[in-house]
């Protein structure tokens, strides 16, 4: 976590306490490698293995941490995983995946384990080659420290230049049995000196089988961390890892009606991670849910939601707190998918601002700029096209975002 | 011309001077709609008529203007041009077509010619309908102007947030024939409270047929206008189009080499105009090439180079003077095409950085400092892969882009 940047006025008054959960044990440590004064390697371990689930980030150039957890995800249980902050290990070439399989070797030795049972995260500086020796020197703290109690230590550990620690908890039933759902992540811009990359944990001791627990994070991240932009750039690293470590008998199928509490409550937690994350974006100022219904599909809906999210005037506008819908109608055009321009509705706040492809008469700009005055911004876009919906989070472009990009250097 | 804003750091010395040609005349007044003491209101006027192509925003809520000059097209000869400043007539439903029909008509009367010969364009603010009685009661003082010497007086009432009047002037030889191209144009972000719509008009007098002017146009925008990027955003209003005067018989083979050193000019001209574009976004102080080799194909390699061009952390490392090249191999990465990560070769400026996706040992940090310091910023990056290339063109991202986007209200 970054001293130099003051706490985002949009965080959490509070960080959610994590309570233990059956089967997961975690341990922080320092290194000292990059950061003084604070931990900066995070080890969860899982006595009795968890089935594991997991997203990765999409670009050509991940880094060497994301090329080992896809080799070796779908092979069997996970029994540890093991996230360092500082250094991202990302274009690397074959020394950075060496690196990975170095520090794997070592710690399959401790914990006595397979090396295919365990999984890594780095986030961090790129194009820096992670040096093994400083990492695996600190594995025997790391088990010692081991607790259930540790999860607090654990979300901070993987910080960068965030400001404040993103932890939710949520319980949920299935077949009368109360289950829990435990989740951290980080992340502030896309990627930035320090690195911001994504990276989301999720655990829950739910009895689920690992194509099930994949089914269910794979949908619920669509509708909450690949729902939200910071600045529209994408991570070499960006990571979410879901574990479950409930016994047999597992639940199988998706459409099991005993799963309906828990698929709400564990969308519910990644969205509230999501946008944490999103209020914890570089300089943001502003919390802005942008919704759009009446594209051709829900594909279109997102992408036209995503046009009017990324748009640095629809961002700039929402800093300035200047109601300035035409920025919005320019987003929407440029999306590139299909909106009927003299159908279009659009409301700010709850507001009507534009109907059929008009301002209507009775529209008050001063009511408009009352609402982005405020800390969180809601803007409705209807393309009077079809039934397709979606809803993405963003936050405000502000001096904020230049001063931390442009200003200082790591 | 915005008086409140300075003029940016990367405008030419001086504006290119355009010499009269065969067959244009121009003329500009103060309508006194929206600023003060500047004239808002263009007039082009081709007494023998003109052969004209035109390419247009891909925004689904295109003006009301161009639908007009989209319908038109293609139906004859144009004999003139009338663009307005101050008011984008975009957005603005049938309210906005019928204004546009109505200064039609009055104008086919005053000039004695057909509605469908009269081309128009319109930047400024969206979502107010134009009114047609201020923009009909200029017309005598518009016509009384016309003058083949009114290149300069034209190209600067066209202009709204832009910092700086955009000319440009080339003389080709087709056949032995001295042939002369001037163009003018305005844009300095994609879009604002001002709209900086990007309107380009290129005139000459070659003797070309209607269909190889479109194609040399076509052809020039995806390698000129359509090559570059402010902010990533796409006007509603986005217009060029291009005039030839040139009289019978007219060349209609694209393939012709006597138009090879024409098609280079008029080339050149739409680049140099475009450059301006940029040297002019918004809060812009350096400007930047971004050039991408090695990709599956043309069109990938334009991809990854936008991609890096509209990175908000690369153009906020820009204007920091921090030679952050992680961000450009994210940039890369992100793109979405294909890219050998381990055979990535990145330059700054003359320097290697990366090459078969590693730093090369003797890359010097200091260098690429001093680099990322001046006022001009070369980027090459090959991916590794096939033969595709492109190079595109953008600014950074300031203080000055937040300044003027944020922190006031039109």
């Amino acid at each position: 976590m970054s001293d130099s940047l003051k706490k985002s006025p949009l965080a959490p008054s509070k960080a959610a306490h994590l309570p233990p959960l059956v089967g997961v044990t975690l341990a922080a440590v320092e290194t000292g490698m990059k950061y003084q004064d604070r931990d900066d390697l995070m080890l969860v371990y899982f006595p009795d293995g968890a089935e594991i689930a997991g997203v990765f980030t999409r670009s050509k150039c991940f880094s060497a941490p994301i090329g080992w957890c896809r080799d070796i995800m779908g092979g069997g249980q996970a029994k540890a995983l093991l996230v360092n902050a500082g250094n991202a290990n990302a274009f690397t070439g074959t020394a950075g995946d060496k690196a990975v399989a170095e520090i794997a070797g070592s710690l399959s030795k401790a914990l006595g384990c397979k090396k295919e049972e365990l999984y890594f995260a780095s986030t961090g500086v790129i194009g820096e080659i992670l040096p093994s020796k400083p990492i695996i020197a600190h594995f025997e703290a790391l088990i010692g420290d081991l607790s259930v109690h540790n999860w607090q230590k654990a979300a901070a550990a993987i910080l960068t230049t965030d400001t404040f620690v993103k932890t939710a908890t949520r319980t949920a039933l299935i077949n009368g049995q109360k289950i829990q759902i435990n989740g951290f992540a980080k992340g502030s811009g896309m990627i930035a000196p320090d690195m911001a990359t994504l990276l989301g944990f999720i655990f829950t001791d739910a009895p689920l089988s690992q194509n099930l627990l994949q089914d269910i994070l794979s949908h619920s991240t669509e509708l909450s961390f690949n729902s939200i932009t910071v600045d529209s750039d994408m991570s070499t690293s960006d990571t979410i890892l879901a574990f479950c470590t409930g016994a047999e008998p597992k639940i199988q199928d998706i459409n099991d009606p005993a799963l309906d509490d828990f698929k709400e409550k564990f969308k519910e937690l990644m969205l509230d991670l999501a946008h944490q994350i999103v209020k914890d974006g570089e300089g943001a100022t502003k919390f802005i849910e942008i919704t759009v219904t009446g594209a051709r599909d829900n594909r279109a809906a997102k992408n036209i939601a995503m046009s009017i999210g990324n748009s640095p005037l629809v961002k700039t506008a929402a800093a300035g707190g200047d109601a300035n819908w035409g920025r919005i109608i320019m987003a929407v055009g440029k999306a590139g998918e299909e909106a009927d321009r003299d159908a279009l509705k659009l409301v700010l706040g709850d507001q009507i601002v534009t109907n059929n492809g008009l301002v209507v008469s009775e529209y008050s700009e001063e009511k408009s700029a009352q609402h982005f005055a405020g800390k969180n911004i809601k803007i409705s876009v209807d393309v009077g096209i079809d039934q397709g919906s979606a809803r993405v989070w963003t936050c405000d472009l502000t001096h904020g975002y230049i001063s931390i990009n442009a200003d200082y250097r790591s």
